[in-house]
């Protein structure tokens, strides 16, 4: 391997992709060293605001750049980590060996329509609002929804197997593609295939990788024409026992709901209270900050009108000493939480042609109301799809007050649902406030989605105690059968998880990487750490003491 | 790599599997080294009963006894062929360079069924309407109706990517696993796992791999429960191109047919006529061997009642010279087929709960007429129904008079499909008579299942002859931007084209291939041939002159 100056470097990278396709900018490393991961708010708080910057930031426009750049780095053993949005909550894309963060947002054609077999093909580094616009400009639509959709691309869906709010009728991101095109290490080009011949199929392999094995360029994806109709109600289950297993017997009765989502006593609470314009003080942003913030005005204001008796000293106690203080007590604020009796609440809609939509709604109406579901009528449905984007982007603040808010999305098949949610409740109890919701339900199982927040006065300890809660939450959901990620990905915090999870099975990665990447530049130090250390590449950069 | 003579590898083997689970008996060793691949079938007619024997036959019970057979085989650079129901069609399980074949069967547990999650696990070995009947028992069914039910195994059919009659509801195989247990040439025994968490799924690459990579030992699969009803129709369509397109609208109107089958004139003549008492002479088995000698009967009695004059000659004729002198004269066969009045047959159907399959058949039937289609009725398709598995086993009769027949299962988008159906017709028109039905409709596309047969009065001949039809008809679909499989799987006949087809992809087959099996002992010489030759092993074993 021939070592390269980091100005040779930059130079052979500029006759890449020109010069503006090259940055060592100060504000650019900065930015290009962090995604959305909930720890490195806490990092900032602790004044490290360049942990990992990547030694330059390069803007490919063309798959044969992208190929000039890997074989370029392959060459001379330089990392390289593929940047879709950096919208990642879990420090997938930080440069942590430094290197070339490859930025994929100037690749963002539609190569191709296909209105007759209802396909597209997209180049990796478009952002999925704006592939969406474009598809409904022609009356198509993919269905994949994420709640990050502004702010990630394409490439980054399929790299981290993202999952969309209507999952239930039109599956994740890797149910929606069909063949990848991918770059390798070595500046080889490649275009998986799907569905085709009796031999094995290679797209779920990169489909997930996480940069690691190589760079999407470009997908083909199945999409649909726009639906005709939709229609979407509320029920409310008076036990969350019997509206999960509503949920699946909506599934499994072979009903494609585009959204089922239940949501457990506490987050219920604030759900309702959002539909509800006299209790929705501070409750426009149902996502993590939003939530825990919306907490006390949503509990004390509804404690009059819906809340029992058990409930309304909880409202007042946190009018009273306001968010910080309820953070500071989660065993306390779970264990009322957790003896509710306010009711749950399920969101249930389909969209389609018209006849289908009428009778499909009306067959899932019977299944839930035999399970014990009251009809709150369309509004609460409705609530949830105007806002269903409106994600909490000012968690910043709740982190400058020492405190810190996370969601962990994990699944598993429904018999061990309920035993998987009771699990991580508990395993978090002691140490955060948490609460859940049921999405993302499928024939087999259903993922839940957990926000849980605690406050501890200063980053260190904050940051310390952010570990714990991430620690007792992976040993419970590995214990309880269930995977550590439905739709967030792995990146740095769940590489130790994703270890314990694939046992035997991370041996077949292992060697795919090793050779498809011998000298381990794709992505360093993510989903395969053990081979970064046998390629030598964390004894070789001299950052082997990095702190995670 | 140790050498060990033949009874010392008995021995061993014998020590792993006990006495009654080996054999090297002649007529074991002749059953086990051929396959339902037409082309052996010519060369049973050339005298030619054991080309391919393997050394012995082992008879695993458990997957620790594959284990310990696939890690002493590995040790001594024994070529191992996991072998199922034998029903291939493609040479797939020949073992081509001797060996032990490892036939599963006797791995036939259903070791868990879980009635919640609607999920089973099942070991390999167990014969296909062996585990549909035990799920029947439970109220459950797989969905999963290959012709061959009766004679395949569920590890035969992940291994080639098996598709059943009802994939346009339930999906193929590959649609229908959820992760799988596999044994890795050196003896590691793996769990993939499926949808689990954000990284890459290896299942697809286990499916299909065709012992190559490893012994698939069992797999958890989706069930559903057994439906409650259950509705057939059959249309007549004018023109065929009416019929693709109402195909396809149905498909994307996301409607869920467990069938969508239509004929080709020719073929729905075939079709037409088995469910007309009357005309089904000799028409119990709609399969290659029963559709061409169906073909003389059917023509000729039906021509006073719906053929017009061109095809009263034809009927005439055929009846007159009967079937190996049609099969003589395929260029005129085929103008004349080719230029039928005659009417094409769709057959949809549906099933599940009784409200929505009377909603999706109406729904459907909306979006066929539109299309031109005129109603049948329930006949045509409740006579298809039960006579599904009435595939025809009397082949021999046509190779022992010099002729053959066989199929070919194509795939692609529906904007090709039109010219993928005319290229392979015009390609094989000068050397078989061809007819074709298109199944297996998908959103994206269909598949076509082509029947083609030829007469050439001698085995030599019609070796070559047959091995011409494949040439031209591989090159039409390649050319046409087909896949060369839809559902029979790769095997020897179609590796070729499989290089072809997958181009540059292969590098990653072929890294993975030489890391998971680096001395070759997986199924040698299949899928991908070039790693065996690098393995030594064509050298190594002295028979690289071997004849194919």
């Amino acid at each position: 391997m021939v070592s390269l100056s980091q100005p040779e470097l930059l130079a052979r990278l500029s006759a890449v992709v020109g010069e503006r396709g090259v940055s060592t900018a100060r504000p650019d490393r900065i930015a290009y060293g962090t995604d959305f991961w909930p720890k490195t708010q806490i990092w900032k708080q602790l004044g490290d605001i360049d942990r990992f910057p990547p030694d330059c930031v390069v803007w490919p426009t063309s798959t044969a750049q992208v190929s000039a750049v890997l074989a370029l780095c392959n060459e001379h053993g330089v990392p390289i980590v593929p940047y879709g949005g950096g919208s990642g909550v879990c420090g997938g894309t930080i440069p942590i060996h430094g290197g070339v963060v490859l930025d994929l947002k100037r690749m963002r054609r539609v190569r191709e329509v296909d209105t007759v077999s209802l396909s597209i093909e997209a180049e990796a580094g478009l952002n999925g609002q704006h592939l969406e616009d474009r598809l409904n400009s022609l009356g198509l639509s993919l269905g994949h929804f994420p709640s990050s959709i502004m702010c990630s691309t394409l490439g980054g869906w399929l790299a981290a197997r993202s999952g969309g709010q209507f999952s239930s009728r039109y599956g994740k991101i890797e149910d929606m593609v069909e063949h990848l095109e991918v770059v390798l290490a070595d500046g080889t080009v490649l275009d998986t295939r799907h569905r085709s011949p009796g031999a094995p199929d290679w797209t779920q392999v990169f489909v997930g990788s996480e940069g690691t094995l190589g760079v999407i360029t470009a997908a083909r994806l199945k999409v649909h024409p726009v639906p005709a109709a939709r229609a979407l109600r509320g029920l409310r289950f008076r036990q969350l026992k019997d509206a999960m297993r509503a949920m699946r017997a909506v599934m499994q009765a072979g009903l494609r709901p585009m959204v089922l989502r239940l949501y457990d006593p506490f987050d219920s609470l604030i759900a309702l209270g959002k539909e509800a314009p006299a209790a929705a003080t501070e409750a426009t942003e149902p996502a993590p900050g939003g939530k825990l913030r919306a907490l006390a005005g949503a509990l004390a204001t509804r404690s009059r009108q819906q809340l029992t008796h058990a409930v309304a000293p909880l409202g007042k106690a946190l009018k009273r000493t306001a968010l910080i203080s309820a953070l500071s007590a989660p065993p306390v604020v779970n264990r009322i939480a957790g003896n509710l009796p306010a009711p749950c609440l399920l969101i249930v809609g389909f969209e389609g042609e018209p006849d289908f939509v009428g009778a499909e709604m009306a067959g899932a109406m019977r299944v839930l109301a035999d399970h014990g579901g009251t009809d709150l009528g369309a509004a609460p449905g409705e609530a949830w799809l105007a806002r269903r984007y409106a994600v909490g982007f000012k968690q910043t603040k709740m982190f400058e007050l020492g405190a810190f808010v996370d969601t962990m999305e994990v699944a598993t098949t429904w018999d061990r649902l309920a035993t998987l949610h009771e699990a991580v409740r508990e395993a978090l109890t002691p140490h955060a406030f948490v609460m859940a919701h049921f999405s993302h339900a499928y024939r087999e199982g259903c993922s839940i989605y957990f926000t849980f927040g605690a406050h501890k006065g200063d980053p260190q300890r904050a940051e310390r105690h952010y570990e714990r809660c991430w620690e007792a939450a992976t040993d419970a959901v590995l214990s309880a059968g269930g995977t550590l990620s439905h739709h967030h990905g792995v990146g740095l915090m769940k590489r130790g998880g994703m270890v314990r999870e694939h046992g035997a099975m991370l041996k077949v990665g292992r060697a795919l990487k090793r050779t498809l990447d011998p000298r381990g530049i794709m992505n360093p130090g993510k989903l395969w750490p053990d081979e970064d250390a046998a390629a030598g590449r964390i004894e070789a950069d001299g950052r082997e003491g990095v702190s995670l």
